[in-house]
């Protein structure tokens, strides 16, 4: 097991009806006037909306708001709502929505007080130092970014989809009502899952030993994703499965499996952001897509890892490390087909021509990978093994 | 699922050679001057005490000492460590040891503030509002205070051993150098270790319906345990199983496994908090006693759950919900045998002739246990099973 730093202030509320006590929260914290980030509207639909601002209401809290956030979120609309931000004097954020919104609201909070071009926070070790208290309302559990300090944003002009991170960008409070999720698109649910459980690989799979521990909450955690995405399919109002896939996210990007592990691999997130930045395709999906080919080429470094996690997670045992290694693979691949993503790049019209312009984009960064640093090459046959 | 609000700001540091970084983080917290609290001396024999001290040194921080602190840490104790405290105008408290100093230190940090009796804040719902900010050096793992806001403490007095807890009590920062653990008696481990199972088997057997993702986590933690121990058993110098074992005993009890639960069942703590109030035993050794008195009492309450922890802790499955759930309990008596803990009360002395005053203690208590609130008839007849 590797030294490591755990520190989480994160107040998670979690659980039916919480949404309303989100004026109170404020209140606690002195927020007299926010700035509401949210999406496409469907908060809307959904009555979310509404509840919030009753809540606020009921405590005086003022507010003005910057709405339209993407999947992907842009760093045009970041500008923006630092704008907003800005000019309206506000003292916090309240996001209202998954990843994206939280993302984006992270993004304003920081760039709120940094001086410099916003993108050297993603582009360079000059990370935000302060940032405007952040709260958030989870409609949508994939990411984990309600419970840590990272947020990933994509800059439209130079086609880069890259990360930034650090302990200013906790949200303060994240309310966690798995309720409002009930109305979520088949899809959506799907790509959460999808995410959270490469969360959880990306760390079990970073060449880290003896971490028993991590090792038996990670799988913990997927075999919970699992069984609750498969409970939701049939069932998409299934409160305790909702629950639990939704505490499961949360748990898997939020520095628990982190610790003791050699930081995560991260190979497969990094590809898939570029595929994403390129293509616009949903992270989960990508992620599907992606993962799976990086397994397959990888499995090698660390065949008992691979050999485990296809006994642990699939009840896969022949005796042959390697051919269980391959097996579990085989059947996490099988179990996406089932819940109906796409596994190759060619379902999402992604063809070979484009496989230069993914490792073009991919390999700007200094490093990827940490089970295996790859090489130009290694990522080209990777993207490639994914059409 | 149960809703719930989890919120942990402690920051752990933890791993090989971070003990000399306490210095550098009371500095960034201000301290200049804190309360040193220990027990008996071990750490002046293991080196720790020379470590910290150097460290405080290098940071100029000034510092008193109020040491002696006994397991089942004593009123008396913390009477006299807040006298210093105010006397000496202090920042903050160090604790240096295991959950008996860190609880002690905990009383001291809320106490210092405190204008009613202090016993009011165990005794009654006037907990602790404010405490000086608290920091620990861990030097044994089994209680898990290092990473929340519980304290146990014995009035000697009025032989009561009782709890209270608060946010305020969490510490700042705590550090667990897994290697300090090395030189620590076999009893020590061992008396750890139950206390961790204990832990998590509050939480698994509270009755709550649903929380797949926490019963996966309380039985990765579980075998993560037994694991370790049995290492440690034959390799006390063993590196991976000391981390493994000490990070397990930090999850046991810092709020993860509490999330969405009933809030945990815990009679049997409650009992063996009279055991060792009554006859000064250790925690670890009487919750070996205690606990499987309360699983053998208590199965049919909630058969599946015992038949789950079967399967999953000790891979018992004969196909009948009734007799694993029962073989499970044997299981774990039979395990907590081999590593040498007494399983009954005759085996420390504790006879039939006791177990009134026993029950006298502890139904004291407002109520006693959530998967069935104890009558005192309740509580006579499990500690007459624990004979």
């Amino acid at each position: 097991m590797n030294n490591f730093i755990f520190q989480n202030p994160t107040k998670i509320i979690f659980g039916k009806d919480t949404i309303e006590k989100i004026g109170e929260e404020l209140k606690k914290n002195n927020m007299k006037k926010i700035l509401i980030h949210y999406g496409g509207g469907s908060i809307k639909k959904n009555g979310v909306y509404d509840r919030v601002i009753s809540s606020l209401k009921e405590n005086d809290i003022d507010f003005v708001e910057v709405s339209g956030v993407k999947p992907n979120p842009r760093l045009s609309k970041v500008l923006e709502g630092i704008a907003v931000a800005k000019k309206n004097d506000i003292d916090g954020i309240l996001a209202i929505g998954g990843g994206s919104v939280i993302d984006s609201a992270k993004a304003i909070a920081g760039g709120f007080y940094y001086e410099d071009d916003i993108w050297n926070a993603f582009a360079t070790k000059n990370r935000f130092k302060k940032a405007l208290p952040l709260f958030v309302i989870l409609t949508l559990s994939a990411t984990g970014s309600e419970m840590n300090g990272n947020a990933v944003i994509t800059n439209e002009k130079t086609k880069q989809k890259w990360t930034t991170s650090g302990l200013v960008l906790y949200p303060k409070v994240t309310i966690i009502d798995p309720t409002v999720q009930f109305s979520l698109p088949e899809k959506q649910t799907i790509n959460g899952a999808v995410d959270t459980i490469s969360h959880a690989m990306e760390y079990y799979f970073d060449g880290t030993e003896n971490n028993e521990i991590q090792l038996q909450l990670a799988e913990g955690i997927i075999r919970t994703v699992i069984n609750s995405t498969e409970i939701l399919l049939k069932d998409p109002e299934n409160y305790e499965a909702r629950a639990n896939l939704a505490w499961s996210a949360t748990l898997a990007l939020n520095g628990l499996l982190s610790t003791g592990t050699k930081g995560g691999d991260w190979a497969s997130h990094e590809l898939e952001h570029s595929l994403s930045a390129l293509f616009d395709v949903a992270h989960g999906e990508g992620l599907a897509i992606i993962f799976p080919a990086w397994l397959k080429y990888n499995y090698n470094q660390h065949i008992e890892r691979f050999d485990r996690f296809a006994l642990k997670i699939f009840n896969i045992d022949t005796g042959n490390h390697a051919i269980d290694a391959k097996l579990g693979i085989e059947a996490l691949i099988e179990w996406y087909k089932k819940i109906g993503q796409p596994t190759t790049l060619s379902e999402i019209g992604v063809t070979e021509k484009d496989i230069e312009n993914l490792v073009k984009n991919a390999t700007q960064k200094e490093y990827i990978g940490r089970l295996k640093r790859l090489t130009e090459e290694d990522v080209r046959s990777i993207y490639k093994l994914a059409l």
